[in-house]
């Protein structure tokens, strides 16, 4: 057998596994795997720096599958490599409890480097990782000694390029010069409604030049020594990131499906299955086979790997000698530790604050003193910087005139902006943070959504969090979107009511490492409350606190966040004047109170006292959750409108004296 | 003074009314007015059609701002041609009440064709009204009566092409050839962090070339000769899109803010408005100010309007001769009417339907009796109308090759095909509908909104609405978004659980003139109720009904939608049978019930009946509102799992076991 037709053998096991597997599972997408499987090959096999055995190594190369319905190829690779996915599960593809999951997902598949699926994430994930690599790299590779310096590789598709989430992040790639970004365009021509001349006709070749990409190809995708060669001139430009375009068949080999929509979607069938694999070369009848000699030459990643780990573990004690302290603060970045006190003083920051604050503004502050203590954070806006009080003061401007930045500017990307820091948190040895407008959290959900699925520790910092916001009316004032924050799994959203909660929120979103903390933020000026009055700011970290009351066995329960508890206060001073027993809770956090035991939740909503009103510059919708059938939920169930803040929040019915009457209303069993 | 020299002042009279208005509200943007007040004077004055005393013609060309904080200078415009828009409200800007609202918005101001200020959503809101000029105009237009053909004009920012959104929007206005598109792209280099530098380095001209676009300039964009020159040659070719790149100097005029950031977003300060007043020429101490003869310059807008109109009432005129019953059908459309009987029939569709139906199924059924009998139909998916089931059968697509095709093909981009919809509507005319997966209804929720906030019918499809997706896992289940839907207001969520219901559906999303309506659809097949045994489906329209109880005074309420309505009703004949007495309420759309009159609701739900259960495949946030603090809200509050469905919803507790189990338990005051 000539090296050609081994190699070509090598691809067909890759292409043979991933249709046996969509088969037996029968559910998949054969497609992308068929075509893009000598793609995959050449990029794991001759460059992708890496350790099956060690899949955690911090200076490994980087592989995104942005196609993430093509994981079976995905899976076939990490299986023939060595990696700890066994044939078994690949054979369990798509099942319960199997690691072969439908798409690929972080933090349960080893060697998945990001969850992918949802399309452009990957692609923009990929562009995070190419930042945290090159802010490490500058921030801690000394001359004579780089520590940091791997690629990030990553297949994309059609898909993946229509997606307005890949222009923006591709955009900020090509101003931001991440030359050590090689993306392999799967170009197959081919999408689910028939061929991309449908709707995709733009050259995109063209494009990605224009945004200060180097563009190789096209290329005949499924010859692995074009793409070699291709891929080899994608590296050597150092200066800009690289897309190489692949002309692919999709499901190639497929005698009556390839080079068609009806490949990519579904098994291409029992027969067609056989078929394939006959015209591959492959017998039909021995599902999941693997030549011996493939499996024995894909597994030398495993030797190279340990080689590769090894030197860079030598590396590493040559720099620990000759710089012990960055030496020491790369591996504990790269742990995700943070440094002891890190919170030290942040409780009390505010405490003798004599005039009111915005909590963007208490958050900026408490950012600013986090970080000079905590070294990986680093993180920006979308544009928004001087609003959303996001600037690291004395640090520079993440950017090729100088990587070792922490301010990022995005640009008016926020959906790449998350996806970007989502990509930065799975690489490790940063903590990223994001910010932009509350109302605009429409335009990153998937990223926030993907954040929670993968379980990451990522700040999404979001200001302007109501009609506060004022005179830009309803386009720019959120209104669903605060429960819209609570309303994703795994995501904490903290909604601090002053400077004190503000900076307890931060505490909180820093050790939340199972999952990325939204924290939402006023525009406007708030009182800092007198801790000496009302209960320490310390329940924030209990998600919600009795904040102040008339008695121990109220009555009446006020339920309230962020702003809003202000107006709560009032009432429930007026509403005391009366006569009445009552206490105001402050709820910043719906995740981080419901996390609690039962006996500390039923401390602070003692559930046989049903005369309750919750009060939220938002839709009441999940506010019943706490009010309960014979409460009241005060919101906003209608969008905004332009006028000042305060005349906003009268003209919607947020004031004192309206909390008062529906209190009473309630009290008297108001029939709500 | 030369025309030049008048030329400048008209200009300048848009400027300093810009500002005044900024300065007046204490609040606003007057660096782009300030910049792009020559090109939008150029715009208005010599190419835009249309009569201010009739803004509802339907030939006029459209005007977007997809800048929309540029409000001011829209407003300035509106004022000085003629519009129902008096210097009063120009005075009262971004004040509670005033027209003038702080960024435009559709149905609130005569000539605010749609509502803009999320960035990116106006530039594709104008693809969509070019789609809708170009669809009507291939299907009525005439050889020698051409009724519709006008231009779409846009001033376009740097913030807006940024936005991903935009680059859906514009490799879509490419591929489909949409000539009488002309966006300006008012280039001035700032954004709110600082030169564009910082995050936008990009070749924004060669990216639209790699669209399909014509690019015309740059050309200085303050410079009303060069405008009108790069605007006729824009015109000139019929068969791309055109940008002009305009550049200009943000702020100008201002002594010490113009080309800077801090001219954007906040008011130039007293001092600085008579600054930049006096530099431009005016007298600082009169503010809005209006020469008499500008005003009449700009008043003869009227005029040449009235005589636009007038042209084309005669050319409807002898069309009308020519071709009755097409003049007849175009009218009807503009005017939004049905044709009678419309919905003939679809309460019965399904009656007699034998085999389980995915309520997608159903729906594309359903479209596709609808299509022949309402012609202002058109719609398609985003890359997923196999899935989705909404290919118009027998109807072709709409491209360059035939512009009277019905089925869209909007690419993977869900975001600008949510904001094409938008377009399509506010044009007029047509009744869009898109489709893609409800997990992918997050890729596009900022347009969806902004259907809400304008109040128009656009249908959104969304089918595999639950972990009932299967085997491709979490990222493709959704858990939070159908509640995500019913948080928006003035949208329309219904989530039908049968065939039946789903033709009711759609009768409900059509008639809904007020707002958008979400169709909420199954991947997967349902049962076929037979309305012999259960309620008929028209209490749909109500939003809930009782589909199924034991008796009229149940104990026990059950409340279910779509797919989970046949869990409860397995579960409820198991709890009937152990003499429970209950009732299984059908909620397909919270709004529509939540609008019926008290005595309605409740009758459906008793509220002396506090043993309830609601059962859904989605978060519980939300249901709290029905099932109260006695009862139990079944549903799941994590993210799904790569299985079949049928073993998910095993694993995730959705079963009638389960649901009895539960409904035991809060019959005996549970606890909950």
């Amino acid at each position: 057998m000539t090296d050609t037709d081994f190699e070509q053998q090598c691809i067909n096991t890759v292409r043979a596994l991933s249709i046996d597997a969509v088969q037996r599972a029968n559910s998949g997408h054969p497609g992308a795997p068929l075509g893009a499987a000598a793609m995959a090959h050449v990029l794991w096999t001759r460059f992708l720096r890496h350790n099956p055995a060690n899949p955690g190594w911090s200076n490994r190369d980087r592989f995104v599958l942005s196609a993430g319905h093509a994981s079976a190829l995905l899976y076939a690779l990490l299986y023939l490599t060595g990696y700890d996915l066994s044939l078994e599960e690949l054979k369990g593809f798509r099942q319960w409890g199997s690691r072969a999951a439908g798409h690929p997902e972080y933090g349960l598949t080893p060697g998945v480097e990001t969850t992918t699926g949802p399309l452009g994430q990957g692609f923009a994930n990929g562009v995070g990782m190419a930042i945290a690599e090159r802010w490490l790299a500058s921030r801690y590779n000394r001359p004579g000694h780089t520590v940091v310096d791997h690629y990030v590789y990553a297949i994309v598709s059609d898909g993946d390029l229509q997606e307005g989430l890949s222009s923006e992040a591709a955009s900020l790639a090509g101003q931001l010069g991440l030359g050590r970004l090689i993306y392999l365009y799967d170009d197959n021509s081919i999408s689910i409604e028939g061929p991309t001349q449908l709707s995709f006709t733009e050259d995109v070749g063209a494009r990605f030049r224009s945004y200060g990409w180097q563009v190789v190809g096209p290329i005949d995708g499924m010859n692995p020594q074009e793409v070699e060669v291709a891929v080899r001139e994608a590296r050597e430009d150092i200066n800009h990131p690289s897309l190489v375009i692949c002309r692919t068949i999709i499901g190639y080999g497929s005698p009556h499906k390839a080079g068609t929509a009806r490949a990519h979607g579904e098994p291409l069938g029992e027969e067609e299955t056989a078929l394939t694999k006959i015209n591959l070369g492959w017998k039909a009848e021995e599902p999941f086979h693997v030549p011996p000699d493939v499996l024995s030459y894909f597994r030398e990643a495993l030797s190279r790997g340990q080689k590769q780990t090894e030197n860079w573990d030598s590396a590493m004690k040559s720099y620990s000698s000759a710089y012990p302290e960055e030496a020491r603060q790369l591996e504990a970045q790269l742990r995700g530790e943070l440094a002891d006190g890190w919170d030290e003083g942040l409780a009390a920051l505010f405490l003798s604050a004599e005039k009111p604050m915005a909590t963007r503004v208490a958050s900026g502050a408490v950012l600013n003193r986090l970080a000079p203590r905590i070294r990986s954070l680093l993180g920006g806006s979308a544009d928004l910087a001087p609003s959303t009080k996001t600037l690291l003061d004395g640090e520079g401007d993440f950017g090729p005139a100088d990587y070792s930045g922490r301010n990022l500017h995005f640009g008016i990307r926020e959906h790449a902006m998350g996806a970007i820091a989502n990509g930065m948190a799975v690489h490790g040895g940063v903590i990223p943070y994001t910010a932009t407008f509350l109302v605009f959290y429409d335009y990153m959900r998937p990223a926030v959504r993907l954040a929670a699925l993968m379980g990451i520790r990522v700040v999404f910092i979001f200001t302007h969090d109501s009609i506060g916001v004022g005179e830009d009316g309803p386009t720019h004032q959120p209104i669903e979107q605060v429960m819209g924050l609570r309303s994703v799994p795994n995501l904490t959203t903290i909604r601090p009511a002053d400077a004190t909660e503000t900076a307890m929120a931060w505490v909180a979103a820093i050790e939340n490492v199972h999952g990325p903390t939204a924290l939402v933020l006023t525009r406007q000026s708030l009182p800092v409350l007198d801790r000496g009055v009302y209960a320490s700011a310390e329940g924030v970290l209990r998600g919600g606190y009795s904040l102040w009351q008339t008695s121990d066995s109220p009555d009446l329960l006020m339920i309230a966040t962020g702003s809003e508890i202000h107006l709560a206060l009032e009432a429930a001073r007026i509403l005391a004047d009366r006569g009445i027993n009552l206490r105001v809770a402050s709820m910043p956090s719906w995740e981080l109170f419901e996390a609690q035991p039962q006996d500390y939740r039923e401390s602070v909503l003692p559930s046989a006292v049903r005369a309750r009103i919750s009060v939220e510059a938002g839709i009441t919708l999940g506010w019943e959750r706490y009010a309960g059938l014979d409460g009241k939920a005060i919101g906003i169930d209608r969008f905004g409108a332009s006028a000042p803040g305060p005349e906003l929040y009268r003209r919607l019915g947020l004031t004192p004296d309206r909390i008062v009457q529906e209190a009473l209303q309630v009290l008297k069993g108001g029939g709500y």
